[in-house]
């Protein structure tokens, strides 16, 4: 019977170290001994919960369920946002299950764990081989941020011949700057102030704009395509004018708000507001392969996985001095 | 040198009968005697300019400029809200030319004419050639609101098992319910009460909704579209339980207010609200030859082509009592 550390939060925000005992593995369930873990915005949104915290999770398989077909002992693993779908309905047989109406969320479902600790035990079917060239620590980051900037630019079929806009130089943007920039677009990045410029061209870049106290922005060619990673959503009387005619926008900030911008440039230029979620696993996959081919990897910044370390890393991300995603390790 | 007579708006919002004159047709210029204009909302936002109004156009082929390929004199003809590009952008080079930068568009451009009218001149590359067996009453409607609920339709993907919503029984309303369930699609109408139910089920809706009074909205299986063709932007709080993952919303609807609605369901299920225009000429084509294929007609009340017609035309349009296209018919 797996028994092992989680870390949970708390009414009052403290972070919790705790124990998690489980059933034997049943079926293609798989014992992961967490090896590392990034720590992305969602996690500070659910430090108020009584649930086991952290989803971007690697580690290495420690053991088998009886139904496991794949995977072996030591095997590198990751999971991301999704633990489970049912596998029958139109979204699951169209490599779509992220919409499946049982899908198992992060927040939503095994609230008895999370990547936030020792072990942890989930599905072979929602486990991800980590590629050789990438190690636990730089795919954690991947499992969720990187999976959902490069879902974005994957599902909604960005072209290599598309000028890509990447709004805000934080965990999610940092890499799909690379994303992008690694797919042959022409990169665009928009940032608060000039202190990222250099980080932003190095990363692949081909343009960058400071906004703050910009009444107007020109950047010459409009743009195909725009990822919104902002903490916040930016001012769109500010950016419409900067996007194409038939063109897309992605607001993968997370917000109570209503979603609202101005309706007759929507019209008239033709342009997508599309919502896009974490990536499916085909996706998955690819954004894995993507990544060790290219050599894609997250800026990070390392904390103890620890009541403390958690704390620590949340605070950094909180008062925005993340360069650029917070990574957990286990301290043997 | 031709000359005609055409029907402005005016800054009291009095419709003036006056003649336009043009210099003789030139390149592929086309005199076309107006026998038929369609009445859109549109055209009632310019009653108050001092412009030449309509754009719904249809007639017969008078005199030809020397540059003409392939029309001939007596042709029926049709033409709608574009009525120039510039050819060689982007846009144009890729069936897209309602993006052109140089497009010339009804309100824009070529503000001495209109289709209210004696005659108007356009270039024969923006008319479009009228099927046997749509007269050209039926046709005037097609030019515009046909062309806007179709090329929802057809740029969009729309596919033969969607469960497409058409929200709102009105001049684009009744169209998009013939069109999408000629295109075999799943049909479920969205009207304030139950009036025009049995209109919608002869259009050929599958289900009707009354909205009036609901707090909540239950359709069974989810919609992949939903086309809004309100005169004002709906209540999306009620809407979006009804929307499917992965769906399509097209507001079509002219508002100057904020586009805004509510933002995590839209993230969560990876709903794209998607803006679109008129048609470009390619799926304007497509339209005129599936309506005349389906058979699909407007439904039409009809004015004189008058300074009395056209002011009870929109008076009727803005009352609400327009069932459901108003056509203009020249009294000989």
């Amino acid at each position: 019977m797996p028994t092992f550390t989680v870390f949970k939060g708390s009414k009052e925000g403290k972070i919790i170290k705790t124990e998690t005992t489980r059933p034997s593995l049943q079926n293609d369930q798989v014992l992961v001994k967490i090896t590392a873990s990034g720590l992305c915005g969602t996690d500070e949104h659910y430090r108020h919960a009584d649930m086991g915290l952290g989803h971007e999770g690697a580690g290495i398989v420690e053991e088998l369920g009886p139904g496991v077909k794949g995977l072996k002992k030591g095997d590198r693993v990751g999971w991301g946002y999704q633990h489970d779908s049912c596998g029958q309905c139109e979204w699951c047989l169209t490599g779509r299950e992220t919409f499946c109406e049982q899908r198992a969320m992060y927040g939503y479902a095994d609230l008895d764990q999370g990547s936030f600790g020792s072990h942890a035990v989930w599905r072979e079917a929602f486990l991800f081989a980590i590629p050789d060239g990438i190690t636990d620590q730089e795919a954690a980051p991947l499992m969720c941020g990187g999976a959902t900037v490069f879902n974005a630019l994957k599902m909604y079929n960005i072209q290599p011949t598309d000028r890509v806009g990447v709004m805000g130089v934080g965990g999610l943007g940092h890499l799909a700057i690379q994303f992008a920039s690694k797919m042959g677009c022409d990169v665009v990045v928009f940032s608060g102030t000039e202190g990222k410029r250099d980080e932003a061209m190095r990363l692949g870049a081909t343009e960058f704009v400071a906004m703050k106290g910009r009444t107007e922005l020109s950047i010459g060619r409009k743009l195909d395509a725009l990822l919104v990673t902002t903490s916040v959503q930016p001012d769109w009387n500010l950016i419409l004018p900067t996007m194409g005619p038939d063109s897309k926008i992605f607001p993968l900030t997370v917000s109570m708000d209503n979603f609202s911008i101005p309706y007759m440039p929507l019209i008239m230029s033709g342009i997508r507001i599309q919502g896009s979620l974490v990536a499916a696993r085909s996706i998955q996959r690819h954004m894995l392969l993507f990544a060790a081919q290219h050599q894609i990897k997250p800026i990070m910044m390392e904390f103890p996985m620890s009541e403390v370390g958690i704390t620590q890393a949340m605070d950094t991300l909180s008062d925005g001095s993340m360069r650029y995603r917070g990574v957990l390790v286990p301290q043997n």
